[in-house]
């Protein structure tokens, strides 16, 4: 692991972060001018490469009036530029072959690109420009307005999706957190021009972005391409700033037997069920990772097992972990006939509190201690996956794990450190609930005073 | 291209279907008694492998009763076998981290996993024993039904999905290929341990089946292990059975002007407009599949200009192409707000009549090959993909094509081949609708009324 000095950060500097094997898994961090990092992981077996812009600024750094704007942003940046057309920029990554996107998260925004090899002096070029030099015209805003609104459209038809935004904001409430990546259709509907281009240009600053590009790359060539699109448009910062540091904090989350009901003419009623977990950089995320993996994480887990395979009662039944910096959740989902929520709900809190009093097996530690280092081997082999590695590693945590670090870590929790995250975080806090489907009158008013 | 001859197919033939360069892309088969078939497809470079059983059967062989049978069956293989408990099944590849899955179409269903070069021999142990050896007891019949019919459910729940099994019904009418893979509530709940274990019986045949493995494989090993793996449970077949071959005939679907609407209270309405295309292994589908790229396939197609970018009508809008042994389909995709739907029909009819008309510019031409080029070659570095390609190959083509090849057909693709295919699939049928969302009355009767 290598922890990030002052010196290291200075402008100029290069670093060998990890030192691979073979050429592979060498990682690589430049700091340019304004604090950009550029930040490379080398994969030479493969002929593509992965590249990505990561902003440090998500849907949590949004006042309420603001909900939505970065992710409204991140449209708009691929709507033109002094010198691109919203055409020119998709043409140029179509007619390679390319695949070109975006994604808006609660912590950050990436702006990604995958190609072959050849063609990676062109992925820079196209997302630096996007990322530094976007016009975010009035027209611009007001035509992606309507797409963000039918983005909303959509979502809301999928209620599998929307129940998970509904969770947060039964654990977050009304702070950043408990918002929607999406904003709301009142909220996009108020933005204006000048609130989302002010947005833009306090917070796309070189010490904010880490720029990240895995597979068939050469560092230095990766830094003197990165390099002249900043500063061909005057991108780049001063010569001392220094990059941003990763985002800290840490919040005492501590909502407990919390429901919320929508209901909705759907067919399955949709569930999560869960509770405040840990932060990010919390050093009991390996245990809580293997615990997730033996409770609800594959076909073999104590979930799938009790509420699919034995029972039949879903078809998706699963549980998964969000960490923020100074915060996170743990959660179980499934979707199931809205006459059997009570049954579906009253299996998961069962396994929940036999987890949290009696932690998992032995042979259960080994297969889910199996199932994380497999993964993450299979993982290495895709350049998108080692981009986004690399980069969120550089953004978020300002430390870099190489793989044999990573299974270390996996293989080093015991059953007393499941045994231990287990009773503080499932058995730390009575679970809340968000359910959407035909769910009211007296079903609902039954399940709000179980959870109680 | 390589052309199977009645020599090559005998049992206890093995052939080099394509040499690869350095190793990578070396294309073997082996055909086993029965008539069972083992393709591999070998990339040195990798850790992992990918190996998948495809079946030559998918729900277009099911008669109206049946309906759901081959999915549901797909299902009933993870339940059990002689040897073999559903949680032994599902814990073998979760302790290596490997996945493990299976889906089911309309003409094969394929059962995969994915692992470390060093699990595929239990990869293939598992995955046999499951397509050979399983039971199909009458409690897995009852319990899996429930859980079918909750996959049913939360299919129903996604609009976006609902909408091209309507269109499928649209262009197919009663027919096979017009009926969901899933099945329905009502042919799901009527189905007997006897009717789905007498498919399974009829239809899992060494002769239908097709073994396919890719990454850092050794060919000689996998026969080795699959020929041991059918061979313990006497599951392979006399040594003169050659194998099925692929699919055939042909069909000539002339569905035109049919319109269904499906009135939902969903907050998009859905929509898929699209008619007759070409059966899979029709000369013209190269230039379709450029034809396709530049009027709806990425960022700078056609339609996401016209609808998206420059109105913002909709989030997401595409058109593809689906392709069966004796026919295919054409389709454009749309999700827009219900008031939207009427314009949002007229700009994707019109861009259809445009190239129908008019073909694509020599500059579309020159992207879409770029597109579907480059998209083929970042597919190689998937074992899974690889795996799939050499698996489907095999079962519905008969014949491999090396990526010089493939790239060789896209690039031979000239702007009279796609006027050509344009003016006869886009312009030979009035196209055909399918729509989900809240529209009824007057705006459907206006929608039902424009498409004649």
């Amino acid at each position: 692991m290598t922890q990030p000095t002052a010196q290291d950060q200075r402008p100029g500097t290069t670093k060998t972060l990890l030192k691979g094997i073979d050429g592979a898994g060498t990682v690589r961090r430049t700091v340019l001018p304004g604090g950009l990092r550029v930040v490379t992981e080398t994969l030479p077996t493969v002929r593509s490469a992965a590249f990505g812009i990561w902003v440090g600024v998500g849907s949590r750094d949004e006042t309420p009036v603001l909900n939505g704007a970065t992710h409204y942003l991140e449209h708009l940046l691929f709507k033109g530029t002094k010198t691109r057309s919203a055409l020119d920029i998709s043409s140029a990554l179509d007619a390679v072959g390319g695949e070109m996107n975006a994604f808006t998260a609660k912590e950050y925004t990436c702006y990604y690109a995958r190609v072959l090899d050849r063609d990676l002096p062109l992925a820079v070029d196209v997302v630096s420009d996007m990322l530094t030099s976007s016009l975010v015209r009035q027209e611009d805003i007001d035509t992606e307005r309507d797409v963000v609104l039918e983005e909303i459209a959509m979502t809301e038809d999928d209620p599998g999706d929307v129940v998970h935004d509904l969770f947060a904001k039964v654990l977050y409430g009304e702070s950043p957190l408990g918002r929607p990546v999406l904003g709301t259709v009142d909220t996009i509907n108020a933005l204006t021009r000048d609130q989302v281009y002010g947005f833009y240009r306090r917070r796309y600053r070189p010490e904010n972005l880490v720029v990240a590009a895995a597979g068939n790359v050469d560092h230095a060539k990766v830094v003197r391409q990165v390099r002249r699109a900043f500063e061909s448009v005057d991108a780049l910062g001063r010569a001392e700033t220094a990059p941003a540091a990763p985002r800290g904090g840490t919040r005492a989350l501590k909502t407990a037997g919390k429901v919320e009901i929508l209901d909705r003419p759907t067919e399955q009623a949709h569930l999560v069920l869960g509770m405040p977990a840990l932060a990010r950089n919390d050093d009991r995320r390996w245990a809580l990772g293997v615990l997730n993996a033996a409770l609800g994480g594959g076909m073999s887990s104590r979930l799938f097992q009790e509420v699919r395979e034995k029972r039949g009662l879903a078809y998706s039944v699963y549980s998964y972990t969000s960490a923020y910096a100074d915060s996170g959740l743990f959660g179980i989902y499934a979707g199931c006939q809205p006459k059997r929520v009570e049954e579906v709900l009253g299996i998961c809190r069962e396994e929940l509190a036999k987890v949290a009093e009696h932690g998992i097996t032995d042979e259960e530690l080994k297969r889910a201690v199996g199932q994380m280092s497999g993964s993450t081997v299979l993982g290495m082999e895709d350049t998108g996956s080692l981009m986004s590695r690399v980069g969120k590693a550089e953004l978020c945590y300002g430390t870099h794990l190489s793989v044999d670090e990573l299974l270390g870590k996996i293989a080093a929790v015991t059953l007393d450190d499941v045994r231990s995250v287990a009773t503080e975080v499932l058995g730390g806090f009575r679970p809340s609930l968000a359910v959407i489907g035909p769910v009211a009158g007296k079903r609902a008013a039954r399940l709000t005073e179980a959870m109680q």
